[in-house]
């Protein structure tokens, strides 16, 4: 099993007063990484979406080790550490070079667009994602 | 007529590495500022949505004069510059004190919700904001 | 002891294409209601920074259990739920009336501005904030 | 001339609840892109910083004629439509296909981060950007 790793470049506007990235932006980056390690395999999360499956954001954490400054080109590394009957959780961490800065995790729950209701992962998306299951939940 | 005025507390997530706030988040002041000016005359923003109508940016310029840092208690003046039958002009300047940071102007279009069609300001609407109408467009 | 209560008002730009808040933006709540907890005790992190104190993020989590819409005037109620030596940990829940939208909590250290060292909380910050401690932790 | 042509992905943060992209994150990718077309001839904006050189936003005004959506892929199309001895304008338009979404200009003033006075653009910045200046402009 191999993380699926994506690079982010820094923009001016992610950093903050203290000339680092402002912490709520770890958020988006990644947002942005589970979505390429998708399309990776061929899935958009605009199609899931036209599909009517949202995925709800239910649970982040996020640990903050080193800084990331402007311009720099990090590379977020994302495995799905769980995967359930209706959400699944993806670790990540961002990496410079050989640095670990953030180490986080995101749990996700499908959530059916007409009702709000939660509903079972769809299974073009569990497809798309296997390849990138930790081994201790590939079975779970 | 008097302006209408709001104040604005800039957060630490709104700076960037300059140390100022980042000029992109003045559209939100702005967008901010807007909500509040119906607001003030008994109108939401998310009423008139509700009702159908967006209001769509469909211009908007700034002149950058001073920054504003991290902390500072903005007040935003606003005023509307032109009113015509389906789109508006509302012209700011964010102010620390007696001092002038930043001028701008937004456009805004009304349109239908439903057919994404460009439609006349709801009556509600002109109604609310014709106070804060500049006097050379009072009558436009 | 009392939480410290703030009210945010709930921004165009705040929202996502679901129609929600996106999830990103509530540690920018966050970080607003404390920057008001210790003003409200006269004590502002801009007065902290510029006396070369840092408290950067390094730990925070959420859960989120109800989306919060775009003019939702939300509050934020934050309790100190540890408070150590060189660190302190800001327990947060969002609500909307009597609805429990997003619980959290963001763990802060000092740093020095200077030399980018951990440091001892400084005396006017425990002081600003021990009456929002919560008990079990006020001799902690 | 060829205009500097830059590539960027709608990410679900960047959009509001109309569905579409919110529009201060137009200015967001301006930045972007301009940073792309300095490092594209070889200079950073990081580097030019270090060198003490900020570039500010003094002015920007943008035309949105049609919404991008989420997971769009962008084109940032601009070119250097003004090059004073202490100022640039960049001139951008967003492109979705052959579909022109939005147009923009930004000006930029060349700054001293020691002294924060207005400063010659310098030289590196110069050559890096004259091959996208404008006809008109390449001479003024």
């Amino acid at each position: 099993m191999m993380p699926f790793s994506h690079q982010i470049r820094v923009t001016y506007g992610d950093t903050d007063q203290m000339g680092v990235v402002y912490h709520a932006n770890y958020l988006n980056y990644f947002e942005i990484s589970r979505t390429e390690m998708m399309r990776s395999q061929g899935l958009t999360y605009r199609a899931l979406e036209a599909a009517g499956v949202l995925l709800q954001v239910v649970h982040c954490e996020l640990d903050f080790h080193h800084p990331a400054h402007y311009d720099d080109l990090l590379e977020v590394r994302s495995v799905v550490s769980q995967l359930g009957k209706a959400s699944l959780v993806i670790s990540s961490e961002v990496r410079r070079g050989e640095e670990r800065l953030v180490t986080g995790k995101v749990k996700l729950a499908a959530v059916s667009r007409q009702q709000g209701r939660i509903i079972p992962l769809p299974p073009q998306l569990t497809d798309a994602i296997r390849q990138f299951c930790a081994p201790t939940n590939s079975g779970g």
